[in-house]
């Protein structure tokens, strides 16, 4: 009954108790981290560190055994040897134990004996009424209930939910994408998906009020029927992004060693992700890019594009990724280009799209943002893409106060890395405090003004709102 | 004659005395930042700023006219109104001067009017021996010579030499890159090319012996079949890479009113890189990793990847982005997959190709060159990629060291802005001040280590390299 395993994994999520096996006072384990990490969530329940050599762990009361817990246990976080998991297993169904969390490596993705010890993991938890999370995965991440796997993950609660087969994906997601302003409602690390799998969570993620945007990485699913039809229907509600590892020979030969997944072949894909309306995305730059894309967008009308740059080369860039990737340039309106010329510089600069707005909007920080209004406004356009050799903050706040007229996808091609860094240029292009930029970017994400490190990922973002909009009007006809 | 030409650009290049007009000493001109740039880089030559209104231009005396200046004027720096351009192209003449660098725009890429004036500039400069950079350009840059354009520009020079249809790419590309420690030997943007263009720049480039690295911007160029020409010989002396401009309609439109560029179909230019040995990449984050790929390459023997990575997803991906990219996961040899499980822990982690670090490479800096060395001495590996979540100075120290005796292309997928990033993370992490990052860069690019933003650009990169050697086979064949 799927409600059933939609109501047991909002149960996981929210335990009121946890006890985490394989820690020590003594050495820097897994199990240290992962309590570290907990305590540092501010988690509210009951935590028991378990292990019969120690009395106590980071000032916890530490128990020679799940046995010798007084009170009930929900969840229990496993990171021992291999050899250790069954009879912990065992020990999880005496205690009834709700759900184990199984960190530890070296079961299918190993083959052979490795294969065997999961298949009895499972049994024994099945048996017993424990469901598992892994193993060979990194657990849960879920600030409103003060779940965390790494110390350091914001602790702010956000709406995007990150399901991967790559456990070391999530912290890097967590550090990177929470370092650019993005904050997630949960994240699971489902390893080699022994009992709980990519489809549960996946209908959970559906149900879940706290998700609006919904990010995969997957190499493979056991039951692709099951995945395609759960993601037609949730894709409806919310956008589903895919990052798919193992769509060659050699990758999906890694894949098997990494979680032991079956991939299916790259075609086959393809067509599932075009039929399920989900969003492929290739590697983690680009889908921190496409998150800031779909977290909060509005849905272009069409595929007319206004592009405007400071440096003119990017411009012409910009222009040629748009094209490759379907979109047109919109022809402004003769109002537009001469609204444009009352601020765009006579010379070494151009009215007509791409409008390129010269090196004075370097310096000038409110070019941007009229362009930006006086072009999102004209009815010919759609789209919108920003070069900009480096944000500041008066042209940050200047976008998003014109977006509040314009109300239409922008997709902003800047970097980062220049935004904060100080350097002679400095004196001319500025600088931020990287506190500062973060908060401006949330409030970009919020308004729909997303960020990218190429003109061409910033086209297949656009792109792809256009084709997840054509998805949503191909399901919901008029 | 082709030599005259190479023989003026290197005079033009060293010039005894400058004069710049269009300063002011009250107002923040184009000029005053020109000037000062020049001042900042330490020019040894006279320097004479030209304003009949002003006494004295940021310390230095003002002379009203270029007429009034006692000693010869080399090179004159115009960025003035397009219609004040003839008149002083007569005086540069009267002067006897050698270039005359037109910052200013409003010519051939306005149409109409801009397009005689000009034909008639160039006409007046060519009857009267001075030679034009420009119009529309941000002239040149060679900190051998004490020239630049921008302030803030790296002083210290290098051997890649960027030639340049876009202005305003030159200084981002001085600033980007030089952050990331790439140096340059010279910068030419010819905007408009009147008179000396892109082929005798590029001409001019193959001989010069401070330039090891070639790379170009174009949106289009006049003479394609001596472009060809050039760039296949030069090619076979030093690597071109070339970011073509222009590519579809829309680019075309628009680089026509950004440097008024034929630019000629995608496919034929698509031909001609491949004629010409050329590297091509799509924009200025590529180009900055294929810098640092062929500054100063080990060319690859065969197609032989070998991936290692600390986590597992990113180890898929690059797979999948290598096998895309016509690369093939090298088979390691028995004997290296037993010296890797020497250190690689036995479970959640891969001894074969993917190697698979996992996290505890994050925590111990020597597993990643341990890797590198053993992976690299294996004859069936051609070429490196790894994958790191964050670089960190033990880390790069020991595969600059492994790379000692390894000798092969080593792409190396990583964040920058992550390695000098302070998070909660940097006590698992780490983090790397700026200044010792770029230092720890230029040693990297050396010993022909190279730094991507992701896996697919690290792929193309190899891939590139792969196809430059063949290249060069085919042009010297055994």
């Amino acid at each position: 009954m799927p409600f059933d395993v939609v109501d047991q994994i909002e149960n996981i999520f929210h335990p009121r108790s946890v006890a985490v096996i394989g820690v020590s006072d003594k050495s820097h384990r897994l199990g240290n981290i992962l309590l570290h990490s907990i305590m540092d969530m501010g988690f509210k329940g009951d935590l028991y560190p378990v292990n019969p050599r120690e009395e106590q762990v980071m000032g916890l009361r530490c128990y020679p055994s799940l046995g010798a817990i007084d009170g009930p246990v929900d969840s229990v976080i496993i990171s021992v040897h291999p050899k250790g998991v069954p009879d912990l297993i065992e020990d999880c169904v005496a205690k009834g134990v709700k759900a184990a969390i199984i960190f530890s490596s070296g079961f299918r993705e190993k083959g052979g004996e490795g294969m065997r010890a999961e298949a009895e993991i499972v049994h024994k938890a099945r048996a017993g009424g424990v469901r598992i999370i892994g193993p060979n995965c990194m657990g849960l991440y879920s600030p409103s209930s003060g779940l965390s796997f790494f110390p350091g993950m914001p602790k702010e609660k956000g709406t995007v939910a990150f399901l991967s087969q790559s456990g070391s994906l999530t912290n890097l997601l967590g550090l990177f994408a929470g370092s650019r302003g993005i904050r997630f409602s949960k994240m699971i690390s489902v390893g080699n998906a022994a009992d709980l799998d990519v489809n549960d969570f996946l209908e959970y993620l559906g149900y879940d009020s706290e998700t609006r945007l919904i990010v995969l990485y997957l190499e493979g699913v056991e039951d692709g029927r099951r995945f395609i039809s759960l993601a037609k229907d949730i894709s409806l509600k919310k956008p589903i992004l895919l990052w798919k590892g193992g769509e060659t020979e050699g990758g999906r030969k890694a894949a098997g060693s990494h979680t032991g997944s079956l991939s299916g072949s790259g075609e086959i894909w393809e067509a599932a992700i075009r039929q399920a309306g989900m969003v492929k995305v290739e590697n983690l730059n680009e889908l921190i890019g496409f998150i800031t894309a779909f977290q909060n967008p509005y849905l272009p009308m069409g595929n007319r594009v206004a592009i405007m740059s400071g440096p003119g080369g990017p411009a012409v860039s910009a222009a040629d990724a748009c094209e490759k990737e379907g979109l047109r340039l919109a022809r402004l309106s003769e109002e537009t280009e001469k609204m444009l010329a009352e601020f765009v510089p006579e010379f070494g600069a151009s009215i007509s799209n791409p409008v390129d707005l010269s090196i004075a909007s370097s310096f000038d920080q409110t070019m941007y943002p009229r362009a930006t209004e006086v072009c999102g406004l004209d009815e010919n356009v759609d789209l919108i893409v920003e070069y900009i050799s480096a944000l500041r903050e008066g042209m940050i706040e200047g976008i998003i106060k014109a977006q509040e007229r314009v109300r239409k996808p922008i997709a902003i091609v800047s970097s980062m890395e220049y935004a904060t860094f100080e350097s002679p240029f400095s004196q001319f292009f500025g600088s931020i405090t990287r506190e500062k930029l973060v908060a401006l970017l949330m409030r970009m994400y919020d308004s729909g003004i997303s960020i990218h490190a190429t003109e061409q990922e910033a086209a297949r973002a656009l792109s792809s709102l256009l084709k997840y909009k054509k998805y949503l009007v191909s399901r919901h006809p008029l």
